[in-house]
């Protein structure tokens, strides 16, 4: 009667996945991923979206518990904390990313980690290799649902619930039938549509918050004997059917224990959309081979995928911090400009005019290598014409903190440091205390509260 | 900037929409559909997935609050009471239905309308208008998402969220703009897929919880400022474009303020599926008109519609109470060896030898006039053919419960006291308190508990 399949092959792989069964470069990273999202959440504390949803944690949920809201140092129920910390750490868009599946695996899978953690009192071990399971399931997801998905869905806030699933599953020790029906509640609560972006709407957050808190549910009530149904996500009615036109079940279960799409992860260096950073470096590229400032330009093009045009193309004049990191224009704007897309660039310069002259001189075309790479490839393709008539072509194929071309640890605790000073979060000294204990959580025997008050 | 479009116009009516607005006779009807889904919340308390979505609220919820868990007789924050109360309503699927939309709206309107009325102070007036406006808009959400919608996706889960949005918004007095920023937050995260009916999954009551707790988070977070996509419905990455292939935004707004939608929405006789109420009721008309017994039957060909085959055809050999409401053969077959297809019948006898040998007897085939009329009216066509080798046909236009077939309000408390009795949650005694103040709605100042100590 109940044959495998793949919803079932992959909740029997998250339910069963160990510490001891993950190669040692994996927890590495995973420790790396953990610090990386440990800023970004820090980072988001400011946020007009994320204090609305700190505020509603607050109305409806309770005032005590055993997990902490990180930015908040104040501690509630795992649900609560989870929702607030996953809106806030996705908020200045420095969270990580996976290429394939275009999904952002970091601000759905930890904040939910983090709070069941604190809530059971796991071990670190336990906490690295549940979200090990929410990476591996939330990214084959993603490719499973395909780029049509991405089109019109946020694939952060679809896989995004089954993410946080597998993760807090593996944290309460489901059994594989018991992950298989949170896979299924998770599945059938999955939402997020990009139509937000034509409005800077706050939608982003929401897309996380509600991600890790239906995933969170889902495998809390899995745990009491709640059923959902076996093949959520292949099935006839299930999320492929209804939310894909080119979903592919092979995907899910492509490579389990072999491949660790974890480790394939890349950290974020400009802090806009992924879909900007490509053309971002290729043009820093021909910037400085050729001794061109802003002003020497008269236009870039930019060669892309299609999905850099569906997200970014809706964004022509940027009213916001947050909408203009999804303005190609203004992100190549600014790394012109000031060498940098970083926060405080953002926060201070998106509307400076020379950005401004800057953006309007940036298009996008279409261009069918880069397509054909895309999503597992992205490649950076540029051409500059000068005020004085010459032409530069730039190009990149993994840009800046991408697996090949990563951040080192001291880089990931700069940038970290960067976060929480944008926000005003922590204290220099707070944070290297929390990042010697995020670097020793292997030998952790009870995760504890990381900045709030035990 | 801000031109109107079919979202705002929607947004605009339910913000605007106060009690004197309302025709009395609708008044009445909303009083009508609040006491019959008062009814079901208590026929839920002893069902699996409310008990656990209950264990889930008070793990992660406050522990006491201004809103009432109807059937569990404890207060907690909206959030919660309307999470539960939604799950409660939805499980021995007697709650409403409006046919057009093939949407059940009591079940994620008055969870929500309640729960926010009691912790706002609202009166009787203010929450009857909120609930109207739930299902004006709830109902015009779910015939724009159409019937390819329906044949994956759960409308009263997706369209849910919205009606919840409506009803809290107007509650919490949001202007017509916040109220099109909750329509944003709602759409977003809405969710819900057939795909648990082929598992008899614990789905269905998971979804009205998702749409009430998304709904009411969405109004909200709205009040303070939250922002959402303005064309969350009919945008080109809006619910429309990625749920269905037939929306049509003009559904939307038609006859706002002249067509009552929530008049036209039927009251549940059978404790089944809406799908096999039609051939039910064809199927007693032929029994009764020529004195069959279910012994006398040879085969009952039920003409249908295509929905009816979509949801209705997976489930052939149920094995739960639940699933078996999902299965043509074994509704007709509780209705001729029972007379009625009732809680109590499908409690003791949707495994007897008698009903399945019946159920094995039943065939439903796709039916031009019956599928055209679909979803405005709900015809039931029927042919059974006896053993003795003669056949006949049976008919209705109408089914008992339909606004041209209605319950009397007598009905509706009998319903409501058979409902509360079989799940042991009020005394008959308790029961009638709260229908007298149930009718008297329009004159109380201030929603109070309705079975809770205050």
């Amino acid at each position: 009667m109940h044959d495998d399949h793949p919803s079932l092959t992959l909740a029997t792989f998250a339910a069963g996945l160990r510490f001891e069964d993950i190669p040692a470069p994996v927890i590495r990273r995973a420790e790396d991923l953990f610090l990386d999202w440990f800023g970004s959440a820090l980072a988001g504390k400011t946020g007009k979206p994320v204090q609305i949803i700190e505020s509603f944690a607050r109305r409806m949920g309770p005032q005590d518990g055993p997990s902490e809201v990180l930015a908040l140092r104040r501690k509630t129920s795992p649900l609560f904390a989870a929702m607030v910390n996953a809106a806030s750490s996705h908020y200045v868009e420095q969270d990580d990313v996976h290429n394939g599946s275009v999904f952002h695996p970091a601000t759905v899978v930890f904040p939910v980690a983090l709070a069941v953690a604190q809530s059971t009192g796991a071990s670190g071990r336990e906490l690295l290799a549940a979200s090990v399971a929410g990476y591996e399931v939330g990214i084959r997801v993603g490719e499973f649902l395909g780029r049509s998905h991405y089109k019109i869905f946020h694939t952060t806030g679809t896989a995004g619930s089954l993410a946080a699933a597998a993760t807090v599953g593996c944290l309460l020790k489901l059994t594989p039938e018991q992950m298989l029906h949170a896979f299924g509640s998770a599945g059938t609560q999955a939402a997020g549509l990009w139509e937000f972006l034509r409005d800077a709407a706050d939608s982003k957050q929401l897309h996380t918050a509600h991600a890790a808190s239906t995933g969170l549910m889902a495998a809390y009530i899995a745990s009491e004997g709640f059923t959902g149904a076996r093949r959520i996500l292949e099935g006839a009615q299930g999320m492929g059917a209804g939310m894909s036109r080119d979903a592919d079940p092979a995907k899910l279960v492509a490579g389990l224990g072999q491949r660790w799409t974890l480790a394939e992860t890349s950290f974020k260096f400009h802090a806009s959309c992924r879909h900007t950073h490509p053309a971002a470096d290729a043009l820093l590229q021909v910037l400085a081979a050729h001794g061109l400032t802003a002003e020497d330009v008269a236009q870039v093009t930019t060669r892309v995928h299609q999905g850099a045009i569906d997200v970014l193309g809706p964004v022509v004049d940027p009213k916001t911090v947050h909408q203009a990191k999804f303005s190609m224009g203004t992100v190549l704007g600014l790394a012109a400009v000031f060498g940098s897309a970083g926060l405080k660039e953002f926060d201070e310069s998106f509307r400076d005019p020379r950005v401004i002259a800057f953006r309007d001189k940036v298009e996008m075309v279409l261009d069918e290598e880069v397509d054909n790479a895309y999503p597992a490839r992205w490649i950076g393709k540029v051409t500059v014409r000068t005020n004085d008539g010459r032409s530069f072509d730039g190009r990149v194929d993994e840009p800046k903190g991408d697996p090949g071309n990563t951040l080192s640890r001291e880089e990931l605790e700069a940038k970290a440091l960067r976060l929480a000073q944008f926000s005003d979060a922590a204290s220099p000294a707070e944070l290297r205390a929390a990042f010697a204990r995020i670097w020793d959580l292997e030998h952790c025997d009870r995760i504890d509260t990381l900045l709030a008050a035990r």
